[in-house]
Order: C-alpha cells, then structure tokens, then sequence
C-alpha cells in the first residue's frame, strides 16, 4: 500500500522503527502515570506528585511534537506535492487545537 | 497525625473521598495512553491519534488542577495561618514550573 | 491605608519598586510589540516575526509571573491570616484561568 | 516579485487585506498592554489585572495563529511543491518553539 492510499484510508502504515519510538514514548508515559498512582497511595506529598506529573508532562508533549513532524513529513507534505490542499487545512485545524 | 505534621513530613494523609478521585482521574488517563498504543499498533491516522493525545493531556492538566488547588487549600493555608511562609514560598516555585 | 482595606477595596498599592518594576516590564512588551508592527510593514519573514512573537509572549509570561507571586505573597497570605478564605478561593479561579 | 523569490530572500510580501488584518490585531494587543499600565498606576487590584493580562495573552496567540497558517498555506505549501523540503523544516523548528 502506498503512502498516498494510506492518507485517504485514514490510516497509516509506519515504519517498524517509528512505530517502535512511539509506543516506547507512551509506554514511559504509562510507566510515570502509575508510578503517580502510586505516590498517591503512600500519602506523597503534593508537591513532590505535582514535579512528577510535570515530568509525565513533558514527555506526552514530545511524543505529541513527535508525531506531529512525522505527520507533516510525511501525509501533508505528501498531499501538497499532489495538488490536494485538504491535509494543509485538515493541519491547521489540529495546530489550532494543539496551541490553545 | 494533624495535617500540620503532615506536612513536615513531606507525606500528606488525603480524605478517602479525595483520594479516590484523584486515583480515578489517573486512571483515566492511563486508560487514555493504553488507548493510544492501540491506536498506533492498528496503523490509526495520525490526526486521529493526535485528538486523543489532546483528551488525555486535558484529562492530565485536570488532574494536576485538582491536586494544586487541594495543596492550596490544606498545607498552603494551614502554614499561613501558623505564620510559616516556606510553603507559600515553595508553592511559587511549583506555579512557576507549572505555567512554563 | 493598609494592605487589608487596600484588598477590600479591590484595589492595591504597590510600592514603588514594584510598581516601576511590572511598568518597566510592560514598556518592554509594548516596545516588543511595536516592533513586530515595524517588521510587518518592511514585509519581514513570516519566521522572523514569529520568533520576536515568541520573545513578546515569555515577557508577558514573566509579567503574569511577577504580578501573581506579588499578589500572593501579599493580599492572598495576608487574607488567610485573617481567617478569610474568599481570596484564596479567588486565587484557585485565577490559577485555573492561568494554567488553561 | 513572486512568492517564490519573495521567500528565498526572507521577505514576503502581504496582500492589503492580510496586512490590515495582522496590523489591526497588534494594534489591540498593543492597547490592551497599555491599558494595563494604566491599572497599575490607578493602583487596581492584582486579580482584575490578571483578567486583563489574560485577554492580551489570548490576542497575542490569535495572532501567532493567524501569521503561522498564513505562513503554511503560502510559503510553506509553495517550496513543498517545488521539491524545496527546507521550509519544511524550518516549520518544524518552529512549531517546537512555539508549542513549549
């Protein structure tokens, strides 16, 4: 399957090596979200939970920017090159939600 | 233990009530990035995935709300009135981090 | 007057310092702010003026930053010791306000 | 001079209308700054300020948003078609920036 049947289907094949970047990006995520869970069963302080959930923070914000270029790199940039501007606007839709 | 030694003691004892919440909300969100991961494994668009990063980043910002304003109204204020400013010092710190 | 009328009155007088100090803080902004005007009427890059966007919006973070911390080391803390809460709860609208 | 050249030598060139617009919305960001200066010499309270420091705040952003998908939709869409991948990438940087 093409990268081009790939963006009409809504659905996108990635290569193993991306794929694998991602979801090791959320499973740190997942990883920091229960370690949370847990400072909260053992009465942690609140500020000590609170740097925590800033660290969880940061690291969904770059799996987000993450995605995103690899989004922009490929599928918009792609639909440009074919003369279809959807993703363009489709793009700025999803930045308008992102920087809010 | 009285909330003031609590404090002291950088461990805090939350009420059942707002324990369970709090442990809800996480929940929630792990929920959310186990979601994701399943949305990559089965090659879902990226924009799709994004939107669902966006819900369990405001599920996360929620959560972190809750916790600071429970901060705020216990510790925070139970020093003030003891006439000790490290927490509110302490508490500048933490916004200043938070709102980056 | 004192701080505790001034806080009733919904206004607040700042020392001197202070106050030339958030002024001066906000003439940088405005003078950010004009520049930027100036670049788009040379036609500058897109780029460009999105970079001195960027130096505008940390001033006024900063801005934000200083007034808040002022604002709760000195009517929110000094409310609490009075045994009024209103400020506090004011406070946490403000934050959520802030932090969105 | 066209888009292209005008992009190659980091200007750019508006349309009247697009100017108006971007000129029209610093102007309001610009007086809103203003109009907060004129709080903090007319003593107000800390928290109205803040109120008003958040309606500059959400002006500033509406025009980083309005400049980016100007940007994108011009520039960017245009080197993409003509096989040029650096705005792409420049973009990239960019968004990094402007989504910390």
């Amino acid at each position: 399957m093409t990268e081009k049947e790939n963006c009409c289907m809504r659905t996108k094949e990635r290569s193993e090596a991306e794929l694998r970047d991602l979801v090791n990006r959320l499973n740190r995520v997942e990883g920091q979200i229960r370690g949370i869970k847990g400072m909260l069963e053992k009465n942690a302080y609140c500020v000590d939970i609170l740097n925590q959930v800033s660290a969880a923070n940061s690291a969904l914000n770059s799996f987000t920017r993450v995605l995103l270029e690899n989004h922009i790199r490929s599928c918009v940039a792609e639909d440009i090159r074919d003369g279809k501007d959807d993703k363009l606007e489709e793009l700025l839709g999803t930045l308008q939600k992102l920087m809010k």
